[in-house]
């Protein structure tokens, strides 16, 4: 019998999951985990302002969400002192991106990024029929030079980097960023993901205002915000690019609840300034128990310090696994040769303490695998 | 200066926005709506169960949601007495709409729906390159024998009909819609998009059990329980079909929130029942004010009635303006002869004494456009 046939595009996609949930790991191995330190997300939580926000809001829920988010991209506006018209607010920088490559990237396109860097941006691109090209990683940064240089090489549409960058916690300063931005072809965006910028240097971001034909800015509630399970990300560009996402967004995408939660979270600089706290607090005691174990933890611009545990990648998957085992969520690199390392997310003590815990014996378990 | 190229399907799109929301109404007349019946919102609310559950879940937001949506999809597997593998979880329908054109209609593709239905179909048909016709509605109703047979005549992929129908309220009876099931061509795929079933009379839907390749049913925590603005909805069909949802879903794309309300909103059975009894008597309202005006109520199955302003669609607009001039949201139907009509969502009675307040002023006003 004859059935609905997949357009050969989707037909050829695999029915992939760019990251595995803790939850489903948590049904597989029948238990909780006792830390959760996996994916990057603030255990610190959202600004108790914004909690309050979110709980008072649960009751309009009835309403569907204002379509242009209207009070929450004046509110960016004003905290950024950019134009709103400049601003797109969506569900996540995840829908951002795919709305992004949608529009600028079809089969016959090209796309670059780094072995290994955000597989999200990847799933987007090929599941619109582009090619992807990815340039290694130097010294554990994302690479300007071999970004740009592979863009021009293949007639790229697009790039994608993050700064800073996930998984390696590597940062570049605002001139180099700015550098590369120079330097792109004129029809070749850039996609530049801060999504940990709130939590990197001072120096980090170029301006805000730095906005151009080519340049896609991306920022997210969801980690130095504390709000990742509400869904509220938003892109920065030029008010002609921004506009054009209104030709494919889900214009009533958004949670009316996350929309209220993101508006007190914005208002709340002091969250952040105490958040930035806690992040440099916890990144040390993070370096503290890798140094005591014998490991190297990198620097880190960003709310994770990813772990090199000294051998390949083989060893570092063990490791995990162990982790996993001992009911420790963390996550590792997926490509060589990063992914010799662990990535472990920011948290309360109580967390970093089990997962302090559970490392010598995940480490005693590893290298008797591979004695 | 070269700039980078929109796709050529992104560059032949509007920058359309499928409904403008009552918010961006409101900040363009200075006036705050004192009814808001234009969204066929449930102005009843949700379950005090699942506010309950959505306050509570607002200190787990900086958690991601779980991507498979396990609970609940489990809810809703036994809440049906379906496999859970039959069931995928989106962000509303609108989102799950958009996933399932964009899996089956591409460039040279043809989809069918009715003139004047659900315009975010007809929105995602173009956001991926389809072509679609629309074939008239017959006595006020979706016509499943013209929605067939021009799906045969195009060889279409896609067919889309609502079951009651938005914007008219009408609906056809199990065995209708099975019959059309029955004369789909096997490869033509129908999407069966049940948001407003919970309010319709028993024997509207097919047994829920009923699946077919070529058979999409959509439901939605919007309309009867009362939660749009969280933005959750649910695919059934086989677990093929299903499970072809993630090689394009945004698999982190819930909200955490979300999901924990619609997991207490589907097991408060009494909650549903309580909206019906209002619905019902909402509606039996409406259709009194729109006697005590002259004017004829249609035949409900759904939170809204459509309301025949007695001329042409010049008129209902000027009705319709009328009555949002008075700071009372409605909408109306697009196209005609369905546009002779208004369309006001069931609410709570103060919400339905401000339109009755308006409405005889709103029609003065109108004829007097038209003497």
């Amino acid at each position: 019998m004859k059935t609905p046939q997949l357009t050969p595009l989707a037909a050829s996609l695999p029915a992939t999951v760019p990251f595995v949930g803790p939850e489903a790991q948590e049904r597989q191995s029948g238990q909780p985990f006792v830390a959760r330190l996996g994916a990057n997300e603030s255990a610190f939580g959202p600004s108790p302002k914004a909690i309050a926000a979110m709980q008072e809001a649960v009751k309009d829920v009835w309403m569907y969400a204002d379509p242009e988010s209207h009070n929450l991209r004046q509110a960016l506006a004003r905290h950024h002192a950019i134009p709103a018209e400049t601003i797109m607010v969506g569900e996540g920088i995840d829908t951002l991106l795919g709305l992004a490559v949608r529009l600028y990237v079809g089969p016959g396109d090209h796309a670059v990024t780094s072995a290994g860097a955000y597989p999200t941006f990847n799933y987007h691109v090929a599941g619109f029929g582009g090619t992807l090209h990815a340039v290694p990683y130097k010294d554990d940064h994302e690479d300007p030079d071999s970004l740009i240089a592979k863009a021009v090489e293949v007639g790229a549409k697009m790039i994608y980097i993050a700064n800073p960058d996930n998984p390696m916690g590597s940062y570049h300063d605002a001139d180099a960023i700015t550098r590369m931005i120079d330097r792109l072809p004129d029809d070749c965006m850039l996609i530049l993901d801060e999504a940990y910028i709130e939590l990197a240097p001072d120096g980090t971001a170029p301006d805000i205002t730095l906005t151009r034909p080519n340049l896609l800015r991306m920022r997210t509630f969801s980690k130095a915000f504390g709000m990742a399970g509400a869904r509220v990300g938003y892109a920065i560009s030029t008010p002609q690019l921004i506009s054009g996402f209104n030709k494919v967004r889900n214009h009533f995408g958004m949670s009316r609840i996350s929309q209220a939660g993101a508006l007190a979270a914005i208002a709340d600089t002091e969250w952040i300034t105490h958040i930035r706290q806690e992040v440099t607090t916890a990144r040390a005691r993070i370096a503290q128990i890798a140094t005591e174990n014998s490991l190297r933890a990198l620097p880190s611009a960003t709310n994770f310090v990813t772990i090199d545990c000294g051998r390949d990648g083989a060893f570092a998957r063990a490791v995990l696994a162990a982790l996993i085992q001992r009911a420790i969520f963390v996550r590792m690199p997926f490509v060589a040769p990063q992914d010799r390392c662990i990535r472990v997310s920011c948290g309360p003590s109580v967390q970093l303490d089990a997962f302090a815990a559970a490392l010598p014996a995940a480490l005693k378990q590893a290298h008797a695998e591979f004695e």
